[in-house]
């Protein structure tokens, strides 16, 4: 089964915006066993969308559009399908009942032109949107599925899900693909790529082959592992097996070996050993904290953090002496650690990090440019605080600095944890 | 001038890689007046690659493909365009010997396979690649454009912007195209549509007609505006006009007139007043701190921050007393009342924000759902502390939750400034 995908609206085609419903798209896609042939992006112009729809769907087994449901002018999908399609559009009492009863639970009354997302093709099945007034569709069309889903991705994802294990799943064949991403630090691409060569080869031959991408991003490096049969138990097994393999060539470097983003690793290690962590950050401005309470359940383990961006602050919170600012600079291995224990002291916690540095795009010196950045940790364990501290050069600008600072740092706790046992 | 763009390759096919040279090309071709009508991605296989490089070109003026100009089998742009366009491929021993060029001063001799390289459709005009070795191809046909570029950005890029200059940018007549992007928070998208649809059809219907937009995303809804026409300043004043207007229907709802983010306004708000702010931080972990600092020089008007997950660091740290979090809970309007006037007395801030809410998923009750959120913002003004306190209801999971809190606590502070004028 081949698909396509048809991403609608007119500020897809600014440079404002990307479009990455199709990604979530062909990953679901992908596992069970229907590969992408082909993607679009259309405006919200009925003829344009019309034409690049007809002939995506004469190529195509399976059609799938992304937004254009809403409720005003701009929205032009479903009349547009309707119309490739030759199906006259019926108005849908219990859809703009389902859309009343939403507007009345926020003590608001529907408006009139929200009409339109109860009009839906004849025959066509109603995909229930539990996120959003714009119900999605699924038409069957000799021999081929046209699959309508909203734009906005936490309505589109739901119902993605819902529309592959209730209808796509069963008419799709019995091949699945199984995907899995490695996550690599401390190494360049092409060290990595050195590393892992020897087993491609390896993998290509095996009976379920093994197929390896190598994608660098800032911060991390990601092996992506596919693989393609009909046991899904089976797929697993062979990825686990290329995990094990990958980890026994690249050491503590692999700090991912299922997908899990370095939060997560860290926020795992932090609760198995019971330990509670305490962040000082001056550049990352808080993105580090941002980070690990991104994750659920993570005030099992983060006590505090403090974000001292002026001297007045790290002395005020942290006990940065103020003689050790005037000697060192701000941004200095000593000032780092002084962040780092203080924060551990104030908060009482066994583990602390302390981040400084020069984020840009101005501050930078001929001795400390841009994306200049001690990290240090500290770690209490029987009375006695260890530190360790380093500097780092990122790339980039503030954002990037930014998020590259944070990775060190918590991978720099992960490291120490790990090494501890 | 109608332009569409197709990226080649099978790995932007993938759910890891997104197409992101077509955002760079469109905002290029926007300046010139060239209105992108809309773009695929298409994998490695020929047959397809030619149906839908066929069917753009039947559509647009100019047809621009990015990828597959490489020397190995799976780089089928070339060959695909010059069957399309039915144009013999002749063997150009100059590009070649420019390859071989890039190959010697690295020590090499050019592998065979780069000859495909050299191979050019008959009177094709040779786009010179800098930075690589797949020269780029502008071709003339039948009044339309079809230019070949490489898939790498660093290659893609510097051509890009030469093509531009040397041959685009005169076919294009004197045609401009500038667009603005308005934001908009604290109304649904209905409401925001209500109120603006009776400027609609007097922008088209204006001189410089100006086409509307809208976009809803959690926190913020954006108003997209384009105008196209020959006199730059022109446009810059129809859409300055377009702007104003808005701003009289929606009133402090429109925060942001060009573009800016909400950090951006905020902070230039600051900095103009002069004034400091501190941020007291509990279910957001961080993130207001962290977008905050994302703005270059937010140094000058960012103080410091705390995130107080634990009661123990709101007591510590803030000074918000026991007897408070026991008797109204840590998500209450008077805790975060305290937060934020504890935090503008320790910091010695002008500003202050205290945010405490429930990110989910779970900590939830049916009292205090998954969502519920308290901001309170404290101003100290001739040793008088004034505060604002507001409880919210946001949606989603817990990203969506920390991002809609956080510019709902921005947004608090950008209204009280703008009111107090």
């Amino acid at each position: 089964m081949n698909a396509e995908i048809i991403a609608v609206g007119s500020e897809l085609l600014t440079p404002a915006r990307v479009d990455t419903n199709s990604l979530v798209i062909t990953e679901r896609l992908n596992e069970i066993g229907i590969a992408l042939q082909g993607k679009s992006v259309a405006g919200d112009d009925p003829r344009m969308l019309k034409a690049i729809a007809a002939q995506a769907l004469a190529r195509a087994d399976l059609l799938i559009l992304t937004g254009g449901l809403g409720p005003t002018d701009d929205d032009v999908t479903r009349n547009v399908v309707a119309d490739l399609l030759d199906l006259p559009l019926e108005f849908h009492a219990e859809v703009f009942a389902g859309i009343e009863k939403r507007f009345a639970a926020r003590g608001l009354r529907a408006p009139g032109i929200n009409k339109r997302q109860a009009m839906v093709p004849r025959d066509a099945v109603i995909l229930e949107n539990k996120y959003g007034t714009a119900p999605g569709l699924w038409i069957e069309r000799e021999g081929k599925v046209v699959i309508l889903l909203p734009g906005p991705p936490r309505e589109m994802r739901p119902m993605l899900e819902a529309v592959i294990r209730d209808r796509l799943g069963k008419v799709a064949g019995a091949s699945r693909m199984s995907r899995r991403i490695l996550r690599v630090t401390g190494r360049t691409e092409s060290h990595v790529e050195e590393a892992v060569q020897p087993l491609y080869a390896r993998w290509l031959a095996a009976r379920l082959p093994i197929a390896a991408t190598i994608l660098a991003s800032p911060g991390q490096i990601e092996l992506h592992l596919t693989v393609s049969g009909t046991d899904i138990k089976e797929l697993q097994a062979a990825l686990d097996a290329a995990a094990d393999e990958t980890r026994a060539v690249l050491g503590l470097d692999l700090f991912s070996a299922d997908g899990e983003e370095m939060p997560q690793v860290v926020g795992a290690l932090l609760r198995a050993r019971g330990l509670r962590i305490a962040v000082a950050e001056s550049c990352t401005g808080g993105l580090v904290m941002s980070r690990l309470t991104d994750m659920p359940g993570s005030s099992e383990y983060v006590e505090r953090g403090v974000v001292v961006y002026s001297n007045q602050s790290k002395t005020d919170l942290l006990g940065v002496p103020e003689p050790l600012l005037d000697a060192h600079g701000a941004v200095s291995e000593p000032v780092a650690e002084a962040m780092a224990s203080g924060m551990a002291r104030t908060a009482g916690t066994a583990l602390a990090l302390g981040i400084t540095g020069i984020a840009g795009p101005s501050g930078g010196t001929p001795a400390k440019p841009v994306g200049t950045v001690a990290i240090a940790a500290a770690w209490v364990r029987g009375g006695k605080t260890d530190t360790r501290v380093r500097m780092f050069n990122f790339f980039g600008g503030r954002e990037l600095v930014k998020f590259q600072a944070s990775q060190a740092a918590l991978d720099m706790i992960r490291r120490w944890m790990l090494e501890a046992g």
